[in-house]
């Protein structure tokens, strides 16, 4: 509950949301500096290389032929030009094509963007900005609602898991129904670290069987073909391997219905990946503000040490996870107040109210009487808990501050 | 609150969250095959033409130096490779220096991925790998936080400035504080399509700024630069135009600077305006499957007219908006009954449930009072109605579905 111990802090005027933003900021600034370093470090060589290799190339083919460096160069510039049109030395399929435009309008709303077809036409790249505006849009709705999917079912499984294996060592508790029914273990959910060690799972197998595919079709090494599913994968699509451009292969429908299948599943595996991975980055960061404000806040907790309100409502299923029945220990140094809280997106969670070490039913109903009579800044207590109900989340955020989702969904 | 209506049709045994995905995949597909037609249609003449230049330029230059088309070839192949190791004919910046290397993870973890460098040596590859995999879900934690600050932001400008609106037009209602606190509306929440209006005309605005400063320096078509923007800010990145890639510029350092905060700041604002769009093809969704639903009910729906539970509570925002204090007309033809709602991640607003017109304390006293007693299968009537909450986000989703997320934010 560090939101709750952090706004404690009354010295620290700086608002935990801003906080969070800022430090993930720093951070990633952080990380882009180390990996220019790593990278420039690694490639660098390999690009002075290339470019003594390719000036060797360029004055040996100019001696050869008897052609001025000049004139070579004006006649690379057009290849150049007729490269971004799609041409290369070995023949490639058709860009334009009904199914290489099918292509490329995939690779533009799933925003991979290889680059190895573009509009050259005026035309076509005021079609592009109004088309990928709707398509991008629907790609992340379609990503997230497959997120969502994908998590219910992996919760919907991993809870019928669960309970078999409860079942089978005898320790059922005699309140939970005996059978196999998704929901008889009320208020247990999968731990975010076993989803995001099985969509790494997933995304891994994929990329495996989707590499022994491109391996021999493309003729690419294992470990490019692995290299270009995860560029794909996670929408970066740089474009230097790309899928299913060649002229013609073996069984060409069934590789290009392939390729589209496999894109499709990576894509969804590894999008949903990133999100579970960055809800762990999340609590990370978290911890690291709770620390600091930790650091900070040592004087002015002790002046209000006995200031907070102890009857406060809090979830307790961190605690009851360990020891059932027990009762909690005494709060962190940092859990002075439990005053502040924004009313934007006050939620409670029936199951965390039940589930509740310090549930006051008493409370809550005078709470519930009092918002119900107009009084709505007086919120029960556990409201600000849920998780990243009202907060954090592609659409999930905009849950309850703006008028359309609170009618529909 | 079309997922309660749909729920009520015994006859449709399709899950609603399933039948809004499936109906988004068969939109999609549809939106791809007629954008395919459209680029086919526009591109197609272009391509040809670009194919016939280069093969008249190719002979012209092969009989002009008296060169056999095979070695132009094998030459060409070679080209081929040295413009995958960032040269060309013109001289570009360094790929791999410092500054170089900072560009190139930065379309890294934005997933951007222009393209323009890519590592070529096996440990850059392996690297990339894992550097990709924190980095994306770091960054998509950054722009989520960025998405969850601009709703903030918005709303709490919105709301001051309708206040101060309500305040000079006369017409505040006696109960609401005189002050322009952006809490003194309570339930006030701002709507989609105004955030998707400011958000939209965020995103012109700067691409509009950003191609100003581009046409120039880059010598690029005005309309090229507002491509270049958008391929750019919707993290495409196809690469045929990349900014900042010549070796000198004049104030070199300057507009490097402002190529990254226009970079950043365009695939925040797009990043966003992408999200919300995305709420309202979610509403179009509803709304197709609820007139579809009303299509196929209509006969189960008459047996079930009367079986429905009248006193189920439902929210009354919208129904409240037009007219504060009438009572709420009579149900439409498909709500005839609100059972069979889901568990996971039941929650209860508490503003929904004190603006509800048929709240009634008592039932919620009873229902509250139940739950805590362990028996969660009794729960709220409104609490399948608030928005998005343990449903559908990127983050959000994953709300009251794992443990983690229900402890911490």
């Amino acid at each position: 509950m560090p939101g709750q111990r952090l706004q404690g802090c009354r010295s620290l005027h700086f608002n935990e949301d801003n906080g969070r933003f800022v430090l993930l900021a720093v951070l990633i600034i952080l990380y882009l500096l180390c990996g220019a370093a790593v990278f420039s470090a690694i490639e660098r060589p390999s690009e002075l290389r290339a470019h003594g290799r390719w000036n060797g190339t360029l004055l040996n083919f100019s001696e050869t032929f008897n052609i001025s460096l000049q004139d070579l160069n004006s006649f690379l510039r057009e290849y150049e030009a007729a490269i971004a049109a799609g041409i290369r030395a070995d023949a490639l399929r058709p860009r334009w094509d009904f199914t290489g435009a099918f292509y490329f309008v995939g690779t533009v709303v799933s925003t991979i963007g290889f680059g190895m077809t573009t509009p050259v036409t005026v035309a076509g790249k005021v079609f592009l900005i109004f088309y990928g505006l709707l398509g991008c849009a629907a790609t992340i709705l379609f990503f997230n609602l497959f997120l969502e999917r994908i998590i219910t079912l992996l919760a919907v499984v991993m809870k019928a898991v669960r309970e078999r294996r409860i079942r089978n060592s005898g320790i059922l508790p005699p309140g939970i129904r005996h059978d196999f029914s998704a929901y008889s273990l009320p208020g247990w959910k999968p731990s975010v670290y076993h989803v995001m060690l099985i969509l790494g799972l997933s995304a891994i197998t994929i990329s495996c069987c989707a590499s022994a595919m491109y391996t021999p079709v493309e003729g690419w090494a294992y470990l490019d073909s692995l290299y270009f599913c995860f560029v794909t994968f996670s929408t970066i699509g740089f474009g230097d391997f790309v899928s299913s451009q060649t002229a013609a292969y073996e069984y060409q429908s069934l590789y290009r219905v392939a390729n589209f299948l496999f894109m499709l599943m990576g894509v969804c595996c590894i999008y949903s990946l990133f999100n579970v991975i960055s809800i762990v980055i999340k609590q990370v960061l978290n911890w690291m503000l709770e620390k600091m404000s930790c650091l900070f806040c040592q004087r002015c907790n002790k002046a209000n040490a006995f200031l907070g309100r102890r009857n406060a409502i809090r979830p307790g299923s961190k605690r009851r996870k360990g020891r059932l029945g027990k009762p909690p220990d005494s709060d962190g140094p940092c859990d002075s107040d439990t005053e502040g809280r924004r009313l934007s997106g006050e939620m409670i969670s029936m199951k965390d109210l039940a589930a509740s070490n310090k549930v006051s039913l008493a409370l809550m109903q005078k709470q519930l009487s009092e918002s119900a009579n107009g009084y709505p800044r007086t919120v029960c207590g556990s409201s600000r808990h849920n998780g990243f109900s009202g907060g954090v989340g592609a659409l999930g955020i905009m849950n309850n501050r703006l008028a359309e989702t609170s009618n529909s969904r």
